[in-house]
């Protein structure tokens, strides 16, 4: 008599701290898939791993596993390096939108396939879809065919890419199993794997506005995603960014789009141009198609000044179906029917603007969810007239905050005006870039 | 807006160490019941409070919403004290199927609610089954009519009552959330006050055949279920009790219920019947039917050579729709088809027979089940010839194993030897009772 996989017992093993070989977590991971590992099983097992984590090679093979569940893309026929970023994302971050068609300008290729707003962070996919009639469910040849000729596509997670992943996702965000550090590697490594990235450089945000507030978490996990992509042959670059204010100016879906829009055209926010211009310039390295950071931002901004950068997003939106229009027209992207400015109470410098709390108001206004099954609001959001550093004389614009729903409106402002504070003296500037781990090449 | 009750915010304040609110605890439990929490999250749930634990108001709360979450019996028209006895179930723990007629014929009521094989250890209702035409599945007014009649009833959980235990248990056992003391505390005194114990005898096993092997976390749970049953009105009395080797010995089914009608009928081996004296006493005591021990234990002794015991065992099996005459004639049980005996390799004094191991073995004999879906083999079993401290000759049987399945037998006969060791000298006697804890009255 030989015992069967025995799942109970391999839960036990984890919660008491043990390890799991290798054919035991392939089992978990195609009975996830399956079903033949239930729910109510699985999500015991993610909370025992929350508890006691998975060692290099537990995790190494837990991902494989993920990554082998479903296809696996390749871009051999791609005349250029194929490399992609990742953010743990956080709160005005709309990096990809302006990212991805200016690498793409300077000869990347760049896959990305991105999320939706949930919690106070935005999402990628919700953004784009502000764009009217721009689609983000491609089927893998049109995801090919919107790579090749735009350089780069923006879309959701294919099914059948890393359907473990999906289904341990959708299972840890309803069980609070999502706060673990080799989860998180897992579950954004295997996406890149599968979806065809030669290289990846992730944005780890840290600060109150980031999935992970605290600095030592964040390290953790930078240095997880560093090992875990050496074990799978992806090289990673981590480069570890500020998350206490909101990046750029907007918070929001099509206001976050129009920002985006101006940084293409030579416009936008200084925090938000030089965070693109940075990760952009960090992914042409690891790609080959630039010597050092210093010449691949040339080359990103060279892209950018000419309009090329502009060119390429218009041609991106058209092949995904959306109206290239909104690159010239901002009038072509929703708006809120309501706006309201909140104002400093008293003189001095904004000393917090504080990037969770305004990015759970966002969330209230309509900008976000809740839950999965909630409806946003597209044009809702939060536009910032200060950020930390500002100086502001009583009654002075700190924000304009767009909404649609009065009744949410009125949930959501008391807890804009608490994310400031106005201090005497000028604070330290908050850094942008607080490090990076990782080889470049 | 106010918040509705958000399932993941909180497991994962549980899951950080925090505490959950009494509305919180109550939502939780009736959503287990009403499916309003799905069995992921409570697995998860369930995870984080084997990690994180509950502390004494959690636990009281907890309890009371699974108590609450069902019919509550109460025996005020019954003409004297109502006490059950609870195991945390041993290798060859046939106590209950003695103890209650005894007590009875003491005077006490008894109305257990007894459990099933699982793991390695034996379950009263298998055993109880074994005789023929014997119902353990009671209608609350037939569970009253025998208790009244008999002075006891045994039978398995009433659906009416604690139905949050019963979804949460099931749970549990799939998904390696068993081992938690206070989920243990709270599964055990919900179904006690449920049925309407007046007071309680908890006899909690210690060593290799326990559920707790080390006898810290026995202590743990025998000061959680007084504390426990502080807060709830319930007395608790805590005997720990040696399980390193067997209890009596017969461990199976049909062997087990033999042996406890020779203990009614003034025979059967030594430990069993002073342990079954001893906690009869305690109850005797608690249930103010005896001024301490000794004279309790002198009450059941003659409740014991008077037949009265017996008398009323068969009393209550007739009621229950079993067939009495068992209680006379051992061969109306049923018997395994094959036997083998296991014979001491050399002589020695036997110094281990590893409880553990035995259990385990019997399992594999089909005495107890690895799934709660299997059958049982109702005569297999392991009948004990010498146990710790017992002096043999090279070639002494150690034990006869009892079987229907030759090819069962093959793979436990090997275990069931490797269970037994042969020392040159006398080992220390194990201890019976370890402590106790709880005040008697």
């Amino acid at each position: 008599m030989t015992a069967p996989l025995h799942t109970p017992a391999l839960i036990a093993r984890k919660r008491d701290g043990g390890q799991l070989a290798d054919p035991e977590i392939r089992a978990l991971i195609d009975g996830a898939v399956t079903g033949d590992v239930p729910d109510y099983q699985l999500s015991a097992l993610l909370m025992a791993i929350v508890w006691r984590g998975l060692d290099t090679r537990e995790l190494t093979t837990w991902t494989r596993a993920m990554i082998d569940s479903g296809e696996r893309l390749r871009w051999d026929d791609l005349p250029g390096p194929v490399v992609d970023k990742h953010s743990t994302g956080g709160v005005g971050d709309k990096v990809s939108l302006c990212l991805a068609p200016l690498c793409a300008a300077a000869g990347l290729y760049v896959p990305m396939m991105a999320g939706r707003a949930l919690g106070h962070t935005g999402g990628t996919l919700d953004k784009l879809e502000t764009i009217r009639g721009f689609r983000t469910a491609l089927e893998p040849r049109t995801f090919g065919r919107v790579l090749k000729r735009a350089g780069f596509v923006l879309a959701g997670q294919s099914a059948r890419l890393a359907p473990a992943d999906r289904r341990l996702y959708a299972l840890r965000d309803a069980t609070a199993t999502v706060e673990s550090i080799p989860l998180i590697a897992s579950s954004i490594l295997s996406k890149k794997v599968a979806e065809g990235a030669a290289a990846l450089v992730m944005d780890v945000k840290t600060g109150s506005g980031a999935f992970l507030p605290s600095l030592d978490q964040t390290r953790a996990l930078a240095r997880t995603l560093i090992a875990l992509g050496r074990s799978l042959g992806l090289p990673v670059r981590a480069v570890l960014t500020g998350m206490d204010q909101p990046l750029g100016d907007a918070i929001g879906n099509a206001v976050e789009v129009q920002e985006a829009i101006d940084v293409l055209k030579g416009g936008g926010p200084a925090d938000l141009v030089d965070l693109t211009l940075r990760l952009g310039a960090e992914m042409l390295v690891l790609g080959g198609l630039a010597r050092d950071l210093r010449d691949g931002t040339a080359r990103l901004a060279r892209a950018r000044d000419s309009g090329e950068g502009l060119q390429r997003f218009a041609l991106g939106v058209r092949l995904q179906g959306g109206d290239p229009r909104v690159a010239d027209d901002p009038r072509r992207l929703p708006a809120a029917r309501h706006a309201r400015t909140i104002r400093a109470p008293r003189a001095g410098f904004v000393s917090r603007a504080d990037a969770g709390l305004l990015g759970r108001a966002a969330t209230v206004l309509g900008a976000g969810r809740a839950r999965q099954e909630d409806r946003i609001s597209p044009g809702a959001g939060i536009l910032m007239r200060a950020k930390v550093g500002t100086r502001v004389a009583a009654g002075d614009p700190l924000c304009t905050v767009h909404f649609d729903d009065p009744a949410r409106a009125r949930a959501a402002l008391p807890q804009i005006a608490a994310a400031f504070r106005i201090a005497a003296r000028a604070p330290a500037p908050p850094p942008l870039v607080v490090e990076t781990l990782g080889r470049l090449r």
